[in-house]
């Protein structure tokens, strides 16, 4: 594609490193950033840190997939040469932001953020909750701006963090000598959330309803025979339900031809069309997606010497830029710069 | 002084570069760390980043005061041959190790911390309590194990800081591969806190009740003849009190003939020494020492270049030391270093 230099932007996107990535980070982030990577400048930060917020007493769980995260992303078609994979705790930078920041955003404040607020529900926190994840939407604003990001996808639960980013963006604006920090747009998911085979409204590892990149055929075919549909249409005859049906939401999601999906729709609903039939046209579906997605994390996953490499040139390009907005921010504030 | 290289210890102590410091630092610390410099192998941290974490908004407050508190430190009589001095900011190890620590502290044990919780109440931070000032035990927690310092000098208000230094090490500890970080102790000031010269129990720049130890000859005059003494010790001929009488506790941390302070108590206490003279003796005592201080203060204060290059090498020392310390931390947890 060959949109004007001017339109290009800078983007922040990632994830943190507790499983393998899963169908649902397929729809709702892998598969835009494969489109992004050839239009703007894309970092791809493998956010081991935030991952340890709430596994600071389990920290295998995320240091044991750093490398199956880099295998995916590798596997969906993010092309190292274009986007920038970069590890977060090797880009000091971001730490030493999140430790300036910190002073200008109240306690109040964090815990007021909706998005941390329903997380902590989730996650069960309540006394025991830990201070870095109290503050993470604070180190998530240090990721943002110390690579100037102009444009961070995000799902819509996650529109409190980029307001607050822009918080701390204008108060620190506001207290350096000139303006070093840039604001960020939210670059909205095309597509909601995708729910977990069981029809839980989310797909998640510990919930046991994902289908990783990683599945192999006969876990596709199992996932698919056990997924929800409407537990009301019973016999192939019946009218039945599109709306809550899981094979007919990963339908839209996956399938390519819109008009098929769109007059199946229709069947279904009028009687007649059974849901074997369904599953068998999002079987073909998906195993053919997977398949060469799996064949490439196979040989990825096989080649740590690669992935390490890869992660490694990423966060060298992608250190310098953090540390030069450190720097920056720094001299700002009075600080001296020393080395 | 020649001890035995297996007493040898490792300090860490520091300042906030809030403003000059004072007679009550040179008393409280500097004093001490003149000798502890000799015996053992002692890190100064000039804590910039601590400074901020009450004056977010107000970042001069800091930036403008860390010249002047190396000034202070090399005309008391701290050897930089000696003693490394150091910029906290230009350790991103400490911000690195502040992030991962954070994981493992609940808020609501920062919160119980008693040293915190005091702070708070006097500063008058509420609902306006800056994040980091919250989490600053931790911050200094990272500090602290980051030299591997075994030995902290500290007031009797900040034992609970290093209560709290050793819980985290401990929950370190056991979550890595092998022990890394050290435990520390504290070593507690011999003097109590000086009072300031109003009869305020703390002498602080904010009060307006102190002798910076930059004061001119006229200005400890000044302090001397407006100290605080006995209010109901009219006449010189009436028995004085010592308790609470300024004079007093300031001649007990200054005069170096101890017999003859116990002296002019006993004569103070019977009657017949009056208040004029008492301080005539302090103010001779306070000139004497602080004669040489300033002098040299002033050549160093005029060469900012000097200074610059001393906290730079300390700083450089520093640097590798404490990055030592979070990279065998970050191995230990099994994260990539990367760098």
């Amino acid at each position: 594609m060959n949109s004007p230099q001017a339109l290009q932007q800078t983007i922040l996107t990632g994830d943190r490193p507790t499983g393998q990535l899963h169908l649902g980070h397929y729809v709702g982030s892998l598969r835009q950033r494969v489109q992004l990577q050839h239009e703007h400048q894309q970092y791809i930060l493998v956010a081991d840190l935030q991952g340890l917020t709430d596994n600071g007493s389990r920290p295998e769980k995320v240091s044991g997939n750093i490398l199956e995260v880099m295998a995916d992303y590798l596997a969906v078609g993010i092309d190292p040469q274009k986007s920038t994979i970069c590890l977060q705790s090797s880009l000091p930078a971001l730490a030493e932001l999140t430790m300036l920041y910190m002073n200008i955003v109240t306690v109040a404040r964090v815990e007021r953020n909706p998005t941390v607020k329903s997380e902590i529900a989730q996650k069960g926190f309540a006394r025991s909750l830990p201070a870095g994840f109290l503050v993470y939407p604070i180190s998530q604003a240090a990721d943002i701006t110390a690579f100037k990001a102009s444009l961070v996808p995000v799902g819509d639960d996650q529109l409190p963090m980029i307001e607050q980013t822009n918080e701390i963006v204008h108060k620190m604006n506001s207290l350096t000598t000139a303006p070093i920090l840039t604001s960020c747009k939210a670059l909205l998911s095309p597509v909601s959330r995708l729910p977990g085979v069981d029809g839980n409204a989310k797909m998640s590892k510990s919930l046991g309803n994902t289908l990783t990149l990683s599945a192999s055929e006969r876990q596709i075919h199992q996932a698919v025979s056990a997924i929800f549909t409407d537990p009301e249409h019973l016999r192939v005859s019946d009218p039945g339900k599109v709306e809550g049906n899981v094979v007919f939401t990963y339908l839209d999601a996956f399938h390519e031809d819109k008009q098929q999906v769109a007059s199946m729709k229709e069947h279904y609903q009028r009687g007649g069309l059974g849901d074997r039939q369904c599953k068998n046209e999002l079987e073909t579906c998906l195993q053919n997606l997977l398949a060469p997605i799996r064949e490439r994390r196979n040989r990825f996953i096989e080649d740590k010497a690669y992935l390490n490499e890869v992660l490694k040139a990423g966060s060298e390009k992608a250190r310098a830029l953090t540390q030069q907005t450190a720097d920056e921010v720094k001299r700002a504030l009075g600080l001296p710069v020393l080395f």
